[in-house]
């Protein structure tokens, strides 16, 4: 039932801090307070803190108004370098920021095997880790801190196997491997986390108190906020909207079960849909990034195609049902698509999206939620990685005790 | 983002000490110290503050040991009573309570008419509580407080009233013209929230700090509870998992939708399953309890009747889907199955639920969840609105500020 003391209070008054001057860019003391609900007096006393780690410096001064100039300031983008991994099914991506969270370089390597093993996973990450720093001329002592998104549920084969069955066992057996290999602080997160993480420090997330994240991709899944706080479960595993159940005893999933979420509106999930319509359809066969792409512009053509309009339409449908679920059992203020299908198909899905999920609620519950396409765009996992890793590095250096990651 | 003071904090301290005691029935400090994990001297202090008030009484002594006898305590019933009402579609229940949370007497109403309006409603609720008060013959003045549960999300056609379409709106109303008429201080919840809290109080909440509550009866819904705090929503409507899609197009339900979780298991779902299995059975027309009953009945009956086997058999996969659903997007540490169906079914349905609901999680998520059927029986409702008022009084003594129900 966790206690609070006045020292994680003050904790969270630090993030509170550095997180509006983030969003902000610049600030003096005065707007912070104002935005933080803090007094000016505490501001004061948490940037002094902060710019005695080097966190936050000046960034000139502001003569506007009647007073004398006062001091703005700015995240210190030079402290050091924070790295943000995504390890997708079939890459990983890492990306290098500096301390402000801007981004400094990229890479993205292949992941040896088709079915990923917890040493080729390793391996995958290790590598990419090493050819971002280099190609960024980064030291790694200048380094604050990692954060690796490793995915959850991936495949019946590999939760088959009775080494690994569950998120926090493969990924403590991952972590402890990259702890050896890497030398730097490490943070690992599940990537609905990670998104969560994005949509609080830099999307919707900054002013709206509860809220669902939902990234479409090849899988699906859900980042859930409550009070300003990520949603993490007993075992880890909240948010795993992806294999709720949609059509009872429906298409296969290949989670191994029946009828998901995921097998619907996955972009898999999508591509089955039209070749349920229109089996021998140009698009039936095609990458599944094609696919997405190849629906949003047939979608924007003039004329169109009656098959696209069918398969779009449906997708609205299973999504609007899927979505009502999720606001129904939590109740949000707000609802963000994520994810390259949200990207790409943007409001030709939304639209018709929320005015299912609204038609589906006619007894109020889910006809308040808002829905839209977050602004966090492109990296948005590696993006909260990092920020994660961030957290992580306030706390070491004593300057936060609350919202860290779930210690492994 | 709700930051919390150490006055805060104070007010938790004394409704863990009041919940220790209230669930040990006796306690010395030291018990309570052992059990809250405060300091003897903090359990000192707000044991005064409580004598102060007359909440805390003295049980004798403990001349357990070597040492001198030291103080059994225990919670004064006397100080007062409290009023639980539990608003149900065809009756109103009043529970008296004394102030250790004790039945001291109960009256039941039935509701004027079958789609009740906000004068219906609040003319039960009046009557219900008068007469509960003179039939055990409780003077006003004595009454503590009353909480008044309000089912949320009734039928289509009450929904869609232009009036009252939403929960807040329409309790708003009845608490308004109750305040006038019945003169005592008024909380109103959800009858969910009402359920979540008596799981916390007397059930396995107590030591569980994740938990999903959910309430079979004629209409289904969950309670949540995470880090130890009731899951409220941004609408006062979080759990509305009854209304949730199990069955996409699939039967449909009284809201007005199609194929929610509550028109599969809901009572009068699982006789529709009866129904399309053998319409001519002897069940298939009874009263929903009855039915129910009959049921359970039937099953442990030597010999048995193969229609009722199918129907649990299909209500256990029914009701395993959606409470893994919940698992899923939850994560919860326990989930308890209440209400007249979960109690009268019992372990007939728990133990092929509990089969269903790991078998359709082969990736890990729900494996480990526990499923059982709360201890909490009876008037649960009831019991979880005095609660609620309870904690209501304590906050207007200026014993507690925190865990109150959305004030309306
Ligand atoms: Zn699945
Ligand atoms: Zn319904």
């Amino acid at each position: 039932m966790g206690k609070r003391s006045s020292r994680d209070i003050r904790s969270e008054s630090r993030l509170d801090v550095l997180h509006a001057l983030l969003s902000a860019g610049t600030s003096t003391r005065g707007e912070l307070a104002q935005v933080t609900g803090l007094s000016i007096a505490t501001v004061a006393t948490i940037v002094q803190e902060l710019r005695g780690e080097g966190l936050v410096a000046d960034a000139g001064s502001s003569a506007l108004g009647a007073g004398r100039p006062t001091t703005m300031l700015r995240v210190n983008g030079d402290r050091g370098r924070i790295l943000g991994i995504d390890v997708a099914e079939t890459y990983v991506r890492a990306i290098v920021f500096d301390a402000a969270l801007e981004q400094v370089g990229s890479v993205e390597v292949p992941m040896d095997e088709s079915l990923p093993s917890v040493g080729s996973v390793t391996e995958s990450i290790v590598r990419a880790v090493d050819t971002a720093l280099s190609e960024t001329g980064v030291d790694r002592a200048h380094v604050l801190g990692a954060g690796v998104a490793l995915p959850g549920l991936i495949s019946a084969e590999e939760s088959a196997d009775a080494v690994a069955p569950r998120w926090a066992a493969r990924n403590v057996e991952v972590l402890h491997r990259l702890r050896e290999r890497i030398g730097l602080p490490l943070v690992v997160e599940n990537p609905l986390k990670a998104i969560a993480t994005a949509e609080l420090w830099f999307g919707r997330g900054r002013t709206a108190s509860s809220m669902v994240i939902a990234n479409l991709g090849t899988g699906v899944g859900a980042g859930i906020v409550l009070e300003g706080k990520i949603l993490r479960g007993a075992t880890h595993s909240a948010g795993e909207w992806g294999h709720a159940v949609l059509v009872l005893d429906g298409r296969s999933c290949r989670c191994g079960r029946l009828g998901c979420v995921e097998a619907y509106v996955g972009a898999p999930g999508i591509q089955q849909t039209l070749r349920e319509i229109a089996p021998d359809h140009e698009l039936a066969r095609v990458p599944q990034r094609e696919f997405i792409d190849g629906l949003a512009r047939t979608h924007r053509e003039s004329g169109g195609d009656p098959v696209v309009e069918e398969v779009l339409e449906r997708t609205a449908h299973y999504l609007g049902v899927a979505l009502g679920d999720l606001a129904s059992i939590i109740d949000p203020e707000v609802m963000m698509l994520t994810g390259w299908t949200a990207w790409a198909l943007g409001d030709d899905l939304v639209d018709p999206t929320k005015a299912e999920l609204q038609r589906r609620a006619p007894a109020g519950a889910t006809t308040g939620v808002e829905l839209g396409v977050s602004t966090v765009r492109g990296s948005s996992v590696a993006i909260g990685m990092a920020t994660l890793a961030f957290e992580r590095f306030l706390g070491d250096v004593g300057l936060s005790t609350t919202r860290l990651p779930l210690a492994l």
